[in-house]
C-alpha cells in the first residue's frame, strides 16, 4: 500500500492510501500509523520482527522517546545482543491505532477539521492489527518472522496470528489473555468514569486542558493491578514516606501513596484522557473466541504458525490460567504451542521488568524459527 | 459513664459526658454514639455481645434500617435462631466514630457550631473502639460475652482484645487482618483521591451536595476487592447488559459495568463522602503489632480472651495469609484461638453473606465459651 512516508520527530509516520474498514462498520479515511524500525530488512523479506505495545506503551520500543528522553520500553528484549536484535531482524514497532503517539486517534484532526474527540470510532484489538498489517504492506513485509507482545501487545499477536495466520511464522504472547475477564473490564470501567467524572474533561472537548484528576484517577488504578500484594509489600509495606511518626492528616503519609499519587501524576503528561478511553474499550471488548460461538481453538484452525506462550506467577490482572486457556486452545487446534509459567514477585509487570528467563525463553524460540 | 439516652429514629444515641482522648492526642468533646440493641441483659450482665461493623456499615445489624427501610446488614449471623441470639444474647451495635450514621463524625456540628469537615480529627481503630467501650459502660456491661466482627468490624474487635483483654471473654474475628498491607493502603488511597478529585468536594465543605461522582468512582474501585476474579466471572463473565451485540459505544454495555456503576451511585445515598476519607484513613492506620515494635504477639501478650478466626479462600483483600499470621501471633502470646479457613468463591464480601459452615463455626465458639 502506498503512502506518504515523513519523519515525524525522530520516528516516522505513514498516512495510509486505503480507508480502514472497522469492525463496527464504519470506515476510517486517512489513517496516520506512528512507528520506528530498527534494523534492515533482508533481501527475501524473511527476517521482519513485529513488537506491538501495551496500553499506554508507543513506537519507541528500543529507542529514546523523542519527547521525553526516555529510553525505550523494552530495553530488555528488543537491542544489540537482544532475543530481538537489529542486528539480525528487520524490527517494526507502531503506535497503535486510537494511541496518541503519533497514529490516528481521538486526538486526532477528523475530517470535518476538528479535533475527533468522542467523535472518533470505537476500535478494536483487531482494528488495531487491520492498521498494522496495513504498515507491514507499505514496508514490503508480506510474511513476519515473528510478531512479540506483552499484555495488549500479546492480545495484537493473538489476533493478527488468528485473522492473518499466513503472515506470521512465530507468534510470542507474554502475559496476555484472549480475552478480558468481567474483574479486567471492571477495572477499566472504573478508570473510565474517574476520566469521565472529570468536568474537566467535557465530554472529550478538553482541547489542551486535559482532565488531570480524572486520567490520574484511573491510572492510579490501573497501576495496583499491575503489580503484585507481595510486591507492593515487599516494595513499600507500611512504611512511611519522609516522615518518622503518622501525621493524622490526609497527605501521602505512606510510601505506596506517594508512588501511587506520581504514577498518576506522571501519567498526565505522556498520555491522552480520550486515548486511554479508547484504548481500554478495544481490551474490554477482546474476545477472540466470541466470532466461533466461544471455541477459542477455531480461532486458531488450521494455523501453521508457531506459538510460545509466557506467563508469571504473581500476575493477577493475566493470569496464569488465561495463557493456560489459549494453550489448551492451540493444542486442540493442532497448532506448534510452548509454554512457561516464570516465577516472579512483580506481578503483570514482570514483563517489562529484567527477566532473563523470559530472554532466555524468547530468544530460543525465536532462534528455533529462524 | 452517665449520659442523655435519646431515640433517634429506631435507633438510639447516648452523648459521651467525659471527651474522648484520641490516638493523635487531640481530645474530642461531645461525642456521641449511635447504637441499637436487641435481647435484654441478664442479672449479672454476662450476656452482651458487641457487633462491630465493617468500613460502610452501621449499627442496624439486624432490624431494618430506619431511612431506606432495608433488613439489617448481618441477619445471617445475628437473629432469632442464629449463633448471635436475642433470646439469649444482649447484643449491642453501634455506628463507629467518623460514620454517618448517628455517631460524631465529620458531618457533626462541631464545638464552633460548624459542621466540622476536614476540621474533624483523624481517628483510628483503637479510637473506634475507645467509643464504643465507653458506650459499654454506659449500657452497663463491664465484660462481653464476645465481640465479633468482620473485615473493619474484626480489627476493631482485634483492637479491643489488645487494648481491653479484660473486658472481653470470646472474639470471633472474621475476613480481617492486623494491619493494612500496602496494596489495601494503596487501593483506599484511589478512592481518597477520586473524592477530593471531585471539584464538588470543596475540601470537605460540601454541605448538602455530596461529590457524588468521586464518592461513586471510590466505591466501585472498593466494590472490586470485595468480589473474587472467579466470583465476577460467574456471576458477569462477559455478559452484554440488554443488548445482543456490542455497542461501539461508552454507556454500560457489559453487565459487570452496569453493576459496578449501580453500585457506585447507590452508594452516594447511603454514605457520606467525608466519613469515607476518615474510617479509610482509620483502616489504613491500622497495624496492631506497631507499637510493639512489629511483634504482633507482643499486642496479646498475657491475654485470656478465647479467639476465633475465619477467612475465605477468595478473599484477597484480606487473605488467609493475614489471619494466618495472627493465629500464630495469638500462639505464641499462649492464647486460646482456633481458626478455620473456609471455601468460598464470593471473595471478601463471604462474611456477609450465607454461610452455613461459618454460623457453624460462630455457633460453635459462642456456645462452648458461654
Amino acid at each position: 500500500m502506498p503512502g506518504d512516508d515523513i519523519r515525524f520527530g525522530l520516528d516516522r509516520r505513514v498516512r495510509l492510501a486505503a480507508p480502514l474498514t472497522l469492525a463496527s462498520g464504519q470506515a476510517l479515511h486517512g489513517v496516520d500509523v506512528a512507528y520506528e524500525t530498527y534494523g534492515t530488512l533482508n533481501a527475501d523479506a524473511s527476517n521482519a520482527v513485529l513488537i506491538c505495545h501495551a496500553l499506554t506503551g508507543d513506537q519507541h520500543v528500543a529507542s529514546l522517546h523523542p519527547r521525553t528522553g526516555k529510553p525505550g520500553w523494552w530495553p530488555r528484549l528488543v537491542g544489540a545482543g537482544k532475543p530481538v536484535d537489529p542486528a539480525r531482524h528487520f524490527i517494526v514497532c507502531s503506535n497503535v491505532l486510537g494511541g496518541c503517539s503519533g497514529s490516528t486517534g481521538p486526538g486526532s484532526i477528523g475530517p470535518a477539521g476538528d479535533i475527533y474527540a468522542m467523535c472518533f470510532p470505537v476500535i478494536t484489538i483487531a482494528d488495531m492489527v487491520a492498521a498494522q498489517l496495513a504498515l507491514l504492506d507499505h514496508l514490503g513485509v508480506r510474511v513476519l518472522a515473528a510478531a512479540v507482545g506483552g499484555s495488549m501487545g500479546g492480545m495484537q499477536v493473538l489476533q493478527l496470528a488468528a485473522t492473518a495466520p499466513d503472515r506470521v511464522r512465530s507468534a510470542v504472547v507474554i502475559a496476555s489473555a484472549a480475552r478480558h475477564s468481567a474483574q479486567n473490564i471492571a477495572f477499566h470501567e472504573v478508570g473510565r468514569q474517574a476520566i469521565m467524572a472529570d468536568p474537566g474533561w467535557r465530554h472529550g472537548n478538553y482541547g489542551d486542558t486535559p482532565p488531570a484528576a480524572g486520567l490520574s484517577v484511573a491510572r492510579m488504578a490501573a497501576h495496583i493491578t499491575y503489580l503484585s500484594e507481595a510486591g507492593l509489600t515487599e516494595k513499600f509495606g507500611r512504611r512511611l514516606q519522609d516522615r518518622e511518626a503518622l501525621g493524622f492528616g490526609f497527605d501521602a503519609e505512606f510510601q505506596v501513596e506517594s508512588y501511587l499519587r506520581h504514577q498518576g501524576l506522571s501519567f498526565v503528561d505522556r498520555f491522552d484522557a480520550n486515548s486511554y478511553l479508547y484504548i481500554t474499550r478495544a481490551m474490554d471488548y477482546f474476545d477472540l473466541a466470541a466470532p466461533h460461538d466461544g471455541r477459542l481453538a477455531d480461532a486458531f484452525k488450521g494455523t501453521r504458525t508457531r506459538f510460545a506462550l509466557v506467563s508469571f506467577t504473581s500476575d493477577w490482572l493475566y493470569p496464569t490460567t488465561e495463557s493456560r486457556r489459549i494453550v489448551r486452545a492451540l493444542n486442540a487446534a493442532g497448532a506448534e504451542v510452548s509454554f512457561v509459567e516464570l516465577e516472579s514477585p512483580h506481578g503483570h509487570d514482570a514483563f517489562l521488568l529484567d527477566t532473563p528467563e523470559m530472554n532466555r525463553v524468547v530468544d530460543g524460540f525465536l532462534r528455533a524459527g529462524a
